[in-house]
C-alpha cells in the first residue's frame, strides 16, 4: 500500500465514527488490496487482475453475499427477460437483509445503521434529476444536500428545477431549498455525487475533496487524472485502490477525501461485454466501435430539435477521443514499482511504491471510434468488432456464452444498484433495441446481441447501453456503494 | 469482343432505327470495348481498368463533350456547394447542346431525334414513384407506359398509386392507365426501368429481357448472376461490356434484350468513394463500414413507426451479406479467358472467349459491414473504415484529394443524370448529415466528410447517400443514359 | 350505500361463497341497480345520476372502504406529483388489506380466495400484450388462457407473439401455449379480455357470450348495440345495470355471458374531464375537441414510419365519428320505462321495464371532433373546449378544483387498478406533454392542464391520456373489477 | 383600375424614372389609395374592400397581367397539383417578361432596368438564411448589405452563419462581409428585410425606418403599432394605404422610410382561407383554431431535441394571444374619419382625416386558438372550425369552391413571388400533411383539405401552411413585391 503508515497516524480523522477503531481501516484497507488481487511486486495486466478479482469475488460471493437475482446458469444465454431488476431487488434487498449474517457484511452494511447522507452536486441539471431520482429509492443513501449554481441557491428544488424526468420530483426533495456548492453546505455529507458541468466541475470537485468529502464524480474533468480511478464499476472497481496515493498527494494526506470518476457514457456501455471477454479470452488488441448516441446524452438543453429531428450528426465533439483513451485506463491494471524518492527534509532517500495505471500497456490495444447522434432519446447502440490476442479467436457462440456468464465483482458482491445481469445477451437477430431494450433491470446492465463473425477483425456485435443510467448516475452510485462495502468510504 | 459478327449479322434487328447502319453499331461496340480499356487477353483488375478508363474518358470530355457543371479543380476540394445540380443540369444541357458539334456525339446523342420511350415496372411502388418523378423532366426519355400489379392494372395511374413524394404526380402520368406487367404492353418501348418487388421482379424482367427489351433494374433478383452486370454509375459502367456475352446466352442470341441491375442502396453509397480510393492508390484490402439507413429504404409501408420512433434496429435482413458480396463484384474487374467449347452439332471444338466476373480476385478485399435502420427519412449515413494494400498507406489529406477529384465516366461522358461532383467532401467536423446533405445535386452525388486516421485500419470517413436517388432510380437512369451513349441500348 | 344492512346480515358469505345459485345473481344485480341511485321509473340524465352515484360512492368510501392513495384536500389542486400509483398501489394493496376489515369488502374481495382465472383474446397484438403486462402484476387475476389465431394456435406465446413492449415478457405466460378463440378452450376462465381486431372480434365475442363467458372487450364491435354497455370505468361503470336485459335476450337467458366494451381511446381520455364537470356543474351543451393521437392507438404494424416521421397526418378513419356518438353514450344516462310485451306463449301481456341508453337527450350534447395521428409513440393529447348549459359558466379556476376532485366510484369502491387521482391537474403552463406524464400512475388515469377562459364557448383545456393504458387494456380491467365487486361477474 | 388613364399618359415613365419628386410620391400614394378602392369618406369593412380589391384586381389581370401560371377554372377543385411553383414562375417570368408589353407594367416592373438593392437584417439567423435563399434567384431584388450581430459583423457570411437549410449557401453572400445594423451600412439599399429577433428589432428597425429606408419585417415589434400595416399578403395588403400616415408622424414626415410587418406564422397560414372565406360569404362571427406547430417556428436553437422527439408540447408562449389578435387586425378594414387638429404653430385647427385599423368591429369576431408544439421540421397544420354570419351558412362544398376561387390580389398583380394559386383544396381524406404538400409552390401558398360539417358551429377543415416559407419571409418579400409594384416603395 502506497499510504504509509506514519502518514496515516499522524491524520487526526476526526470524521471517521468512533465506533470503528484505526486498525479496522487499515485491516480493510489490506483486505482491499487483497480482494484486488494485485501483487505488489508484479505488474499485472488487466485481464489477469480482473480475472483473478473475479474468481475471488465469486468465491466471496457464493459463501457470503447472496445476490438478491435468481440464480441463473452461466453457460445459458440469456436471451429475455425476468422480471425487472429494480423491483426484485428493491423488494428482495430489503426482505432478504436480515437472512446474510455474515458478520463484515453486517458490520459495513450501511444499512443496518442509519442511512449514509449523500449529497448532489449539480442537482437541478439532467444528470442531477437523474442521481436524484435513483437515490429517491435507494436503501443505504438519503439524501441531505442539494448544490446547485448560485442562480438556484436558496430556491426550493422544486422552483429551482426543470424537471425533465418521466417520473415526478420525488417527495424527499421537491421543497430542500438548493444551496450553493461549497463545501461547508456539506458538511453532513459522507458522499457527494456530481453531476456538476464540465466547465466548472474542476474547481468545485477539487474544493470537496480537500475538504474530505468522498466524491464520485460524472463529470470528465478528472478523468485522465494519474491518481484518479476511472471507474466502469461493473469492470473495474478495484482501481480504487489508487485512493490512497491519491489523498497521499495532500499534506498532510486526505482522510476521507478523494475522487472517483465514472467513464464516458458510450465508453461505460462497450467496455463491459469488452471485459467480459477479456476476462474468458483473454487480452484484445483492435477494436473499432460506431455509436449511434441518444440526445440525452448531451444534457438539457443539449441537441436542438432542428439539428437531429429526420437526421443524424456523425459528428460528437471530443467523443471519439474519449473512447480511445477511456477505454486503455479502464480495461487497462495498475503497476505498481519501487521508486526512491528523497524524503522531505532531503536526508533520507526512501523507497516507495508508485502505483500507475498502465493503459494496457502489456497488450497494446489500438482502439478506433466513430461516433453519431441519432434521434433517440435515451440508449446508445453501439456497433463493435474485435480482434482478440489469441490465435485462434474464440466463435461467436463461445463470446456469447462468455457475455452471459459475466459476473462482475460489483454485482458478485452485492451492490444493491448493481444489475442481476450484467449482459443480457439476446438471440434475436434484431435486438438489442434502445426503446425496447433500455430499461430493463432500470438501465443498469447492457444489452448485446448479433454476436457474429466479422470478415476484418474476429467477432462482432451489438451493445445497448441506457446512457443516464449505467452510462452515467447509475455507475456512480454503484462505484459508491462498492466503495462502501469496500470500506474505502469512511462512514 | 464476345459477341462474333456471325451472330449479329444473321439476327434480324427490326428494333433498331434505320437512319444508323449497322458499321455504325459496330464501331460503337468497338470503341465501347476500347473505352473499357479491357484487353480480351488479358485480366484486369478494376483498379487498373478504372484508371485508365476514366483518362480516357476525360480525356475525350474535354475535347468533345462539354461538362454541364461549371469547372472545378480537381485538388481543390470541394466543401461546399454551388447551385444545385439539377436546375444547372437541365438548364444547360438543353442550351449548350448546339455548341458541341463533335459528330458522333450528336449522331448517338438520343435528344436531337425524337425521345426515347421507356416503361416503368412496379410503377404505383415507391421506386417506381421516383422513376416518374425523375423522369418527368428528363431530357431524352419519355414515359410511354406504366406497368404495376394486376390489382392496379386497368386504373388511371393517380387513382393506383398511394402518392407519397413531395411533389405532385407528374402530369404526364396523371392518367395513363396502368398496364399489367407483360412484355406485349411495353412494345413501343426501347427501355424499361424496373421498380419492381423481388417477389415478382424475377420472373417479369426476364420475360422482359427474352422479349429483346433493355431492362434496367433496381431489384435484386439478377445482381449475382454471372451474365448480369451489377453497376454503380459512378463506379463501373464498363461492366456493360459483358452483356453480348448475357445475349449469346439465348438462342437465338438476342438483339437487344437484356437486363442491367444497380446495386442495393447502402451498397451504392458507400463503393463510390472506395473506387475513387482505388483508382486514386491502389487495390484496398480491408473495408469496416457501419450502416445507419433511412426508413425509405424499406420501401412503402416498410417500417412500421412503432418500430423506429424513438429507435435504431440493428439489423436489416439480408443487407450485411449483399454490402459484402456486391461491393467485390463491382469493384472487381472483369476476367476474360479463352475456353474450347464444343458447337453445337458436337462436331468442333471451338475457341470461346469467356468473360468472368473477378470480384476483385487480384487482390482479396475482406468487407465486413453492420447494418442499422435509423429515425431517417431519406439518406443513407455510412461509417467507413479501409485499409490499403499500399504501404504506406495515403494520408486521410491525400484521400480527401483523391475522392474531390474523382471525376466517372458517366460524368465525363455527359449523362445528364450524373452529378456535376460525384463526390462531395466536407471539411465541416460535423457532416455530411442527411437531412443538410441528401438533395444536393438531386441527391445524385454523394458527400463525404470527416476523412481522418484510424487507429485500427488506415483511413475513416463518412459518407451519405440519398438511397432513393442515387441509391436507387437515379442509379438506373444514369446506367441506361450511359448505355445509350455507348449504342449499349438499340434505338 | 345501497345495499340494505338486512340483505348483507343474512349473507351468510364469509369470504368465499360456496357456489351461488342463480337467485344469488338476481339478488345482487338488484342491488347493483340500486347501487347506481337509478330509480326505475325514471330517466335520469348522467350527470344526477352520477353525481348520487359518486357521492354515495364518496361517503361508502370513506367511511368504508380505505383507498390505497394518501389522501389529499379535493380542493387543493394537484400540480404534480407524489409517489406513482403502481408502486404506492402494489405495496400497499397487498400490505393493507388486512387492515380493513369490512366485511362486505372481505367477502368480495377475490383475492382473499383463489385468483380469477382470466382468458385474453388476442393475446399476440398490441392489446392483448398490454393486457398480459398488466395482468401479470395484478393482485386479483390470473392468465389462464391465451387466444390467438389459428396461425398462431399451438405455439408457445414467446413464439407466437412479436413482442413490442418495453418490459419483458411475463415469465408465466412465456411458455403458455396459444390457443384458438373458441369458448371450448377458455371454459376455465371466469373473464375473458379482447383485444381481438374489428375484424374478428364480433363473431368470436358473440360465442364466448353464448357460451356464458364474461367478455370484456376492447373492441369496437359492440360499442353501438343498445344492450352493450360502453363503459369508462372513471365514468359511467353504473352503465352495467343494462347487463340484466342484455342477457335476457337470449332463451333461455345466460346466467354468466355478457359483453362489456369500452371506449375508443381517444373517447375515453376526454370523457373523464367531462364527466367531472357535468358533475360539478351540470350538463354541457357543445365541446369541441382536437386530438393529437400517439402511433400506440393504429396497433402494429399500424401506421408506416413513411407516414408519420416528420409529418402530421389530419385524419383517422372514423375516428371523428367514434368520439362524437360514444361521448353521448357514455356521458348520457339510461332511461327506464315500461312496455307491454306478449308473453312467449302469446297468451299474456306482461309489463317490462326496458332500459335505454339516453344519448345524453336530456340536455342535448353537440360534439364535435377533429382527429390528427402524430410521431408520439404512447398517449394522446387533446384540446378541448365546451360549453356549459349553466349560466354564467363557472370560471376556469372553479373547473380547475372540480377536476381536481373528481374522485370516480371505481376509484373510491378500490379497484386495484383505479388510479389514485382520476384527473391531475397541472398549473404549469406547458403541460401535461405525452413523454412526461402518459407514465403516471401507470397511464391509469388522465392529466389536464391550461384550464382557461375559450372566447368562443366557455372554457378550454388539454388532455392527455395513456392511449394504451387508460385508452385500452387499463380499462376493461378495471372494468372487470368494478363488475367483481359489484358481482355481476359470477366467481 | 384605379389609376386613371391621364395620370398615366401625363407620366413619361418610360422603363425607370429619374429621381421622383416629392410630388410624385404624393401621387402615387393617392393612386394607392384609390387603388384600394377605399373611398375616403366611408368606413370600409375589410371584406368588402377585399372584394372590390379583388375584383378590381382581377379584372386588371385578365385584361393585363398575364399570370406566370397556367390558368385554372376557379370552380373546379384543385386536388392535386401540376409543376411546381418555383420552377414555372422563375422560368416563365423571365421568358414571358418581353411578351407582356402592357405600358405600366413594364414601367413599374423593376427587373426591366437594374435590380432593387435590398438588404438583410439578422441574415445569419433561421429568418435571415430564408431571405437569402429566396433572393439569390429573385427576378428584381439584389441583396446588396447583410446585418447581424456585432460579434458576426466583419466576418465573411459564411464564417458568421451557421448554415440550417437543405440547399447551399447562395453563392453570391457567400464572401460578403456582414455588417452591423446599422442604416449607413445599408445606403445603397431600397429595401431592408428584417429577418432581426425581437430583442433587438424595435430599435434597429426605428433607426432604419428613420433613415428613410423601407422596412420589412418578420418581428412582432411592430404589429400591434396603430399607424404599421400587418399584412398577409395574400389578404391584406391594401393596408398599405396606411403607410403615409406612419411617414407623416415624423417631422419633417418621412419620404420613403417606412415599416412594414408581416404576421406571425401561425396566423399567417389560416388567415387565409379565412379571408377567401369572408371575401366569398361575407364575415365570420367565430373561429376557432388548434395548431399542431412545427419546430422551425421556434428559430434555432429553439426548441430542444429532448423537449419534442416522441411528444407535444401543447403551449407556445404568446402565440394564442397574437393568433387572436392579428386576426382582428388583418381581416378588419381600416375606417377613415375626419378630425381636427390644431396646426403645429397652434394658430389653426386643421381637418384631417385619420386612418384607424377597425379590428373587424363592424361584425365582431370572436376567435380562440390552441397552439401545440409538435415534432414536424416544417410546416404548420391547422385545425379550424368557423361560424357565418349569414345564415343559412354555406355549405362545406361551397366552401371549397370558394376557396379554390379564392385569387388574391398579390397574385392578380403578378408578385413574382407570389403563388400561383393562394389555396390549393385537397379532396383526398388525409390531406394536407406537412412532410407532402408544405413544399408545394415553394410554401408560397396554403393547402386546405377536410372541408365539412362542423357539430358545434358551421364548418370545419384543416390548412397547412409552411411556417418559414409565406409563414415568414415569402410574406416579406411579397408584401415588398406588392409594395413596389404599387409605388409605396420609392425606387
Amino acid at each position: 500500500m502506497s499510504m504509509s503508515d506514519a502518514a496515516r497516524t499522524t491524520t487526526t480523522r476526526t470524521r471517521t465514527p468512533p465506533k470503528r477503531t484505526f486498525s479496522d481501516v487499515e485491516l480493510d484497507l489490506d483486505q482491499l488490496a487483497e480482494s484486488f488481487d494485485v501483487p505488489p511486486s508484479t505488474s499485472s495486466s488487466a485481464s489477469s487482475a480482473m480475472a483473478i478479482a473475479s474468481s475471488s469475488a465469486s468465491a466471496s460471493s457464493s459463501s457470503t453475499f447472496a445476490s438478491p437475482c435468481p440464480p441463473h446458469p452461466a453457460t445459458i444465454l440469456i436471451t429475455d427477460s425476468p422480471a425487472s431488476r429494480s423491483k426484485a431487488t428493491l423488494l428482495l434487498t430489503s426482505k432478504q437483509k436480515p437472512k446474510h449474517p455474515h458478520p463484515r457484511t453486517s458490520m459495513q452494511h450501511p444499512s443496518s445503521s442509519a442511512p449514509i447522507k449523500v449529497g448532489v452536486l449539480g442537482a437541478t441539471g439532467t444528470v442531477g434529476q437523474r442521481f436524484l431520482t435513483l437515490l429517491a429509492a435507494h436503501p443505504w443513501f438519503a439524501v441531505d444536500a442539494l448544490g446547485a449554481s448560485p442562480r438556484s441557491a436558496g430556491k426550493k428544488y422544486k422552483d429551482a428545477v426543470s424537471w425533465k424526468q418521466s417520473t415526478p420530483i420525488p417527495q424527499g426533495v421537491r421543497d430542500v431549498v438548493v444551496r450553493e456548492c461549497r463545501p461547508e453546505n456539506f458538511a453532513q455529507c459522507k458522499i457527494v455525487f456530481s453531476g456538476l458541468d464540465a466547465d466548472v466541475a474542476g474547481e468545485i470537485e477539487e474544493a470537496f475533496r480537500a475538504a474530505n468529502l468522498a466524491v464520485f464524480s460524472n463529470a470528465k474533468n478528472f478523468r485522465r487524472d494519474p491518481h484518479v480511478p476511472l471507474i466502469v464499476p461493473l469492470v473495474n472497481p478495484h482501481h480504487l485502490s489508487i485512493i490512497p496515493q491519491q489523498q497521499a498527494l495532500f499534506s498532510p494526506a486526505l482522510t476521507s477525501g478523494f475522487i472517483v470518476t465514472n467513464a464516458n457514457c458510450s465508453t461505460t456501455g462497450y467496455v463491459i461485454p469488452l471485459a467480459a471477454m477479456e476476462k474468458a479470452f483473454g487480452p484484445l488488441e483492435c477494436v473499432m466501435v460506431t455509436t449511434l448516441q441518444a440526445i440525452s446524452g448531451a444534457g438539457y438543453p443539449g441537441v436542438p430539435s432542428l439539428d437531429i429531428l429526420d437526421n443524424v450528426i456523425p459528428y460528437i465533439s471530443g467523443e471519439e477521443e474519449k473512447i480511445e483513451w477511456e477505454t486503455l485506463k479502464i480495461l487497462g491494471g495498475i503497476s505498481t514499482k519501487e521508486s526512491e524518492v528523497t524524503s522531505a527534509d532531503g536526508q533520507q532517500v526512501v523507497k516507495k511504491e508508485v502505483k500507475t495505471f498502465d493503459m494496457h500497456a502489456a497488450h497494446p490495444l489500438r482502439v478506433s471510434a466513430s461516433c453519431n447522434r441519432v434521434p433517440v432519446i435515451d440508449g446508445h447502440t453501439e456497433c463493435v468488432s474485435v480482434r482478440f490476442a489469441r490465435r485462434p479467436p474464440p466463435s461467436p457462440q463461445q463470446v456469447r456464452e462468455a457475455l452471459a456468464a459475466y459476473t462482475p465483482e460489483a454485482q458478485a458482491l452485492g451492490c444493491p444498484s448493481a444489475p442481476c445481469r450484467a449482459i443480457v445477451v439476446h438471440e434475436e437477430p434484431d435486438r438489442p433495441q434502445p426503446r425496447l431494450d433500455r430499461y430493463y433491470q432500470d438501465g443498469a446492465g447492457v444489452s448485446v446481441g448479433r454476436v457474429r463473425q466479422c470478415q476484418v477483425l474476429d467477432v462482432k456485435f451489438v451493445v445497448l447501453a441506457n446512457n443516464v443510467s449505467i452510462g452515467a448516475a447509475t455507475s456512480s452510485i454503484i462505484n459508491a456503494e462498492y466503495a462502501v462495502l469496500k470500506n474505502v468510504v469512511q462512514l
